[in-house]
């Protein structure tokens, strides 16, 4: 893409609500501009990362063996009235009347419509196991929307829900889930730790957190330091036993403020003692029938009879991912995108546009970077040297070519490395390699 | 994909309002459910083709030089007031009245949200041209929600936004969108005929409906034949001229019948004179300072004087084009899938679940498509032949390997296109060969 064709608006006067670092960052580098009180667009260059990362989480549901589908934001009030949260949910369900004076409502979460479309479904033990997800969007009146994307109204979500004839097979879906939150935070460049949740309204008896380490988290965490070491489990054999793999990562101690136990963490050895900030960007949770029941949800077992499924649902923040992974990774400059979700790959610099040979060196490192599927953003504008470098800083892309008449001079081109800052100046093919080499 | 771990709800009981083929096909296949009048869910079938047809639609809006961005669905009321549109627009605009008492709308278009993003970030004729686009869902609380995805109230659009500083400009942002559109409905496996429309409540004095033919169409147009013959642009330099690519589109006769002119229908010869059925699946206008003046979106021209930038809007239906392919393109047996977008390439089918030469055979062509990127749905359940046969026939995957012990025997298995019956008896390799050859 070059820049003089792109849309993206760097602002400088900040809103003075925007008090964390993703809030001001995501603003000031252009991913998103407010459009009402917790309810934002994303601009291009935030479109961009909300797309990868969405394609990440949803490449290892897939491979979970998840089967994707797309619920609908509105919804019938009924549905929820068979659940009884229709009057339980409170303020935060966005309740709307149609034109027919019909009572609607735009989805929080989708336990009562998914387990409405099953049970139209499956009739039968040999329906199951089913898994389903989707990514949508989903809408909670917050009473002080803040924090940016980290707690909007309007908001991008994984949410997953799986049926299980038993228990014991409705554990082995929670493992497969637990398995691919695992590898998709590590994919997003995240530590993210599990940690024994309370299961609050949604209900059931077992339940996680995933929560990633940031300075700037908004709570504070507990936990034995394994598991942030702990490696993601990678591709593993999804219909084989998980447990083993969930046991590893549930036997540490591991503990959210509101579930702190001071005797349990003083267990830890005391050079394995963690304590630090954390973003809760991932849920999961079983609840065996407690939607199945009152929406009589059941399946025919082996025997003939009747038999409410065991249910559990997923859910992924996805668009609040966005804020999460800017606050574990940026600086003073601006955002360190991981590579995976960075919305370019590398960045160009020409120093000289017009000048004729830093035009053709540069955008010949732009057609070979593309052609290598490295995505590079050109930043082709007659705007100051000063005025790119601090942009490319701000805006975070893992890579920066610089291209100008001195060093072309001498045969050489700049690299600069975002998250080190190191800098090497190497001859216009050898940075090609080194940048490709990067993303292989 | 194999099917007895996928989600494939097949329904036989119609509801009596399914009145046209689209919409009883896409119920009994298991594309979508119904969750409240004009509300779906798309089940995992329909999510796939819902995703092709978007990332089709994405790609030639790149392609055109568009940038994707992503607007919220929920919008201020606001900033409708600012255009005069939220007392205009009547009963479809579903209103909503958040907890703080506040005003608010679930979004049916997007120009005045796009024109307050677009003041607030561009103010130099040098930040010019734009286009913008989103592929976004909206709500039209229609008071007949009918005809399944064809006219419900949720739905998926890519609506485009263009801005420039003259009217010459602007219209080759038009023009832009005007060929993006015939090589997107081309892509789609669509004929697609740009028809002068109305402007209606969006105004401005320029304006294209693009409607494909199908026998079904729920409405009359009336052409010139060479229209619906002549091939899509393909691959133009958008940066180029492509006035003369329009106006070879626009020269000759078509109207819907509400534009109808019986004498300028009756000056095309008469072996060239079309009258058939059509469907509505995009829309393109040029609408000027319609909403720029009143929201005072202006930018400094070269001269230092402020200019109401000039505006455009380009919409087309997601997921309506669901619909609109199945309507074009379906048989008594059921769906008949365009290769672009069908939800998998190619099904197989063995007869003989359980036998260890079939099974094999089966796994093999399964593994070998899926290499080559052909995506196959694999019938592994232990329905009989005939379900097999008839279920693969009404989900309309363009070919199908049938695997059974008698062929085998002989050494070959049964390919058959689903657009034409086709069957052929192949080795196993030849069949891989042809279908793979298929989608080359």
């Amino acid at each position: 893409m070059r820049l003089s064709r792109y849309f993206l608006p760097l602002i400088k006067e900040l809103p003075t609500d925007a008090a964390i670092a993703s809030h001001r960052y995501m603003l000031r580098a252009g991913l998103i501009r407010q459009n009402a009180a917790g309810i934002y667009s994303w601009l291009p260059l935030g479109r961009r990362v909300l797309g990868k990362i969405e394609q990440i989480v949803r490449e290892e549901q897939n491979r979970a063996g998840a089967v994707e589908m797309l619920m609908p934001t509105i919804q019938s009030a009924d549905l929820w009235r068979e659940t009884g949260r229709y009057e339980a949910y409170g303020p935060e369900m966005l309740r709307i009347t149609d034109r027919h004076g019909r009572h609607m409502l735009y989805g929080p979460t989708n336990e009562d419509m998914i387990t409405d479309i099953f049970r139209s479904c499956v009739h039968s033990y040999k329906g199951l196991p089913q898994m389903l997800y989707h990514i949508q969007w989903k809408f909670r009146d917050e009473r002080r929307p803040r924090f940016g994307v980290m707690r909007g109204r309007e908001f991008l979500m994984k949410d997953a829900y799986s049926f299980d004839l038993t228990r014991e097979e409705a554990r082995r879906s929670y493992n497969r889930q637990f398995i691919a939150y695992l590898n998709t935070f590590a994919r997003l460049g995240l530590k993210a730790v599990p940690m024994r949740a309370d299961t609050g309204p949604i209900g059931g008896d077992l339940s996680h957190e995933f929560i990633i380490l940031a300075g700037t988290g908004e709570s504070e965490v507990f936990c034995h330091a394994d598991l942030v070491e702990m490696p993601a489990p990678g591709h593993v054999d999804f219909d084989g036993d998980l447990q083993p793999l969930v046991d590893a990562r549930t036997a540490l101690y591991a503990a959210t403020d509101d579930m702190y136990d001071a005797d349990e963490f003083a267990k830890i050895p005391q050079d394995r003692r963690l304590s630090a900030r954390g973003i809760e960007v991932g849920h999961i949770f079983y609840f065996g029938d407690k939607y199945s029941a009152p929406m009589a949800a059941a399946v025919m077992d082996g025997d003939g009879r009747p038999v409410h499924v065991k249910m559990g649902s997923y859910g992924i923040g996805v668009s609040r991912l966005v804020g999460g992974i800017i606050e574990a990774s940026h600086d003073d400059d601006g955002i360190v995108w991981p590579k995976t979700v960075a919305p370019f790959g590398a960045g160009i610099i020409n120093l000289k546009v017009g000048d004729e040979q830093t035009d053709k060196v540069s955008r010949d490192i732009y057609d070979r970077l593309a052609v290598a599927g490295i995505d590079p953003l050109y930043d082709d504008t007659d705007d100051r040297g000063g005025v790119k470098f601090s942009r490319m800083d701000l805006i975070g892309l893992p890579y920066t070519v610089t291209v100008g008449p001195r060093g072309l001079g001498d045969g050489v081109v700049e690299v600069k490395t975002r998250a080190t800052g190191d800098r090497q100046s190497l001859p216009p093919g050898a940075a090609i390699r080194f940048i490709t080499g990067e993303f292989a």
